[in-house]
């Protein structure tokens, strides 16, 4: 047998992925599951996307612009300015997804043996795009107890090496549901200027920031021109995960010019998805508005009900749809395991992600989990008293 | 200013884009181009394929699985079945482009500093994939007095060492147009064998294959099940490159859980052009047969007419829409430029791919040039005056 790569027997597998079988069989059993592993929203898609779509007049479904449609680029540079971001569509690569832009960034500023620093727990696909660039992620570890604020930056300052090219946050965060303050932002700004390396910012959930704060982007700070660099998805902003239509922008003109070749060697995005994506700029503020009021009132839902139960504590998060939990459990791997294997009540279970996937230092977040409120409000209401009938009986063993 | 990676800097430029600004500086001086450079048919996509997507019912556009549709898998193996490739739903993994799966290959396969032997002229976006993964190319010459025809067996023993981890092909080839014959697979799956190195073919262009030859897939060997590794897309199929589906089969276990996992990394690929793609799958025989007829008639149109240009020596293709033409010029790169900056016949003029791009040999290649026949037949025929004339007064200079 011919060998497999040490950088793909390496690549880390997802941390939802390993529970996947114990779910079917469960599913085989009868079992109604409660999913709150995924960040698969149950929002519906904006008509207009889907009609773009629906409506096409394509006769030859040819390559577009390696960098995406000139007119996507274009409006979506517009949608940005609306929101403090002040850019171009040349300041602009279509992507396949938030992850080809995640790999075009380590790709063009990383080289293998460099490191990334993140603060932990961080959405665990970093992990693979690391691995697949042959770049180091460095963390720092953010604490439930502040609820995953910004560590000291001391922290990250200790850390950085002459291997050091970036420092990556996703704001709002996954899994964490932080958002980063204005001041949190322009401390890593600072920090990122002195030792001119780049602050990367995964700003897929920005539409998702609740309680009237407002989201702050990196982008928004001219003086960090040469060293931004966002990351952005229509993913989760317009339910169409789907799509894998995604960007990386900066001002960067050499950051640009040399994610344009790694986009150039595939060609193009995908054309029916950039034609959704374009028409789904012009979904109504309306359409947030009732999304984020949705997802506020289940996160408020959701947080009650957790911190109702004995022993656990919620991080209360002001962005995205996730949050963790620290669970009265020794390890939630195992617990999460044990729910769809073993517990059911009256046929029902749940489906949460153990939190240790989401950290690179080993042995960290054993007893948390990540929780995310994509579940109609009776649905997530069901699922938490689901949640509490398995501790105590999980506790009783 | 925060520095680039090397990586990032060594990242090839596509051999084409560099005549792009000139192209369109004549474009703006009024000048027709034909354009002879590009792999984009002119054919259209199956009706089948477009009025799927037209009419899809998608209210929510979801992640698909990782490895793309269940069902299209499914389809997509029984098309190989009849096309003598036994493989099950399970030995594929859906990609996005056949790019991607080239990735993908290389990343589970092979770590920094590892060879990939490859027949050259090649692909030039092979290069892309291979700085972007650390992988290292070793060329292997094959002439156009052959036809490029596979290099003596020898050829490629010389080179195999304890890095080489694959024998990269493409068949039909591009941009040479050849066809492997049967006894060329099996000698090339003899040493994979031998030296327990993958055998790795895109067979992008299958339905490609001219004057009654069959085409012959590595997968057609039972006794390389283990180490074939195929790569293919819809792109030049279905004349659908803008769909971005492609997809790496391999029925070994290993390579395909391995590859899963970068597939994973980046959730999915897009779902409006796997629905497009499983359509087409319905595409009857007679749609192929008549761009079979059209492409033989434009192969022979445009090699006839070549053939018939003082200096001008063509290997005949007998698949894909390409052929490399060795011009009486000394650097093929000067006068592809120079047909664009300079040169015009009744302000018409040609844009056509210096081959030198398609090797990875320095300073190889030098006077040919890669013709891909997307054209009408009459713009083909067009084309070919155009350059007789440009050649005639290039040459007066």
């Amino acid at each position: 047998m011919p060998s497999i790569s040490n950088k793909g027997i390496s690549m880390p597998e997802s941390p939802i992925r390993k529970l996947v079988p114990f779910a079917e069989e469960a599913t085989r059993k009868g079992r109604t599951i409660y999913q709150l592993n995924i960040g698969q929203p149950d929002i519906k898609t904006p008509q207009a996307a889907l009609d773009a779509v629906r409506n096409h007049t394509i006769e030859v479904l040819a390559y577009s612009h390696s960098a995406g449609f000139e007119g996507y680029r274009n409006k979506l540079a517009a949608y940005y300015e609306k929101n403090n971001i002040p850019v171009k569509g040349d300041n602009i690569i279509i992507t396949t997804g938030g992850s080809e832009a995640l790999l075009f960034a380590m790709g063009s500023i990383a080289d293998a043996g460099d490191e990334i620093i993140i603060p932990e727990p961080f959405y665990a696909n970093y992990n693979g795009f690391a691995t697949a660039s042959g770049v180091k992620i460095v963390p720092v570890e953010s604490k439930i107890e502040t609820n995953f604020a910004l560590p000291p930056i001391q922290e990250f300052e200790k850390l950085i090496t002459s291997k050091t090219k970036a420092i990556l946050i996703c704001n709002p965060g996954n899994p964490t549901g932080y958002l980063y303050t204005e001041e949190e932002i322009k401390q890593l700004a600072q920090i990122a200027l002195k030792h001119d390396i780049y602050l990367v910012s995964d700003e897929v959930y920005r539409e998702f920031a609740y309680d009237g704060v407002k989201h702050f982007s990196i982008m928004s700070l001219p003086e960090l021109e040469n060293h931004a660099i966002m990351i952005d998805s229509v993913s989760k902003r317009y339910s169409m995960c789907g799509a894998r239509i995604g960007c990386l922008v900066s001002k960067n003109r050499e950051v640009i010019q040399t994610a344009m070749k790694f986009a150039q060697a595939r060609l193009s995005p995908p054309t029916f998805e950039q034609i959704a994506s374009e028409a789904a700029l012009d979904t109504p503020q309306s359409y947030f508005d009732e999304v984020i009021e949705e997802y506020t009132s289940r996160r408020n839902l959701l947080v009650e009900g957790l911190e109702s139960i004995e022993g656990v504590r919620v991080a209360n998060p002001k962005g995205a749809f996730y949050c963790i939990a620290e669970l009265p459990v020794e390890n939630a791997d195992d617990f999460a395991r044990w729910l769809l294997e073993t517990f059911h009540y009256n046929n029902e279970t749940v489906m949460v992600a153990p939190a240790a996937g989401f950290y690179s230092t080993p042995n960290t977040g054993l007893n948390q989990v990540r929780i995310a409120y994509v579940l109609k409000k009776e649905n997530l209401q069901r699922a938490v008293e689901i949640l509490k009938v398995a501790l105590a009986e999980y506790n009783k063993k």
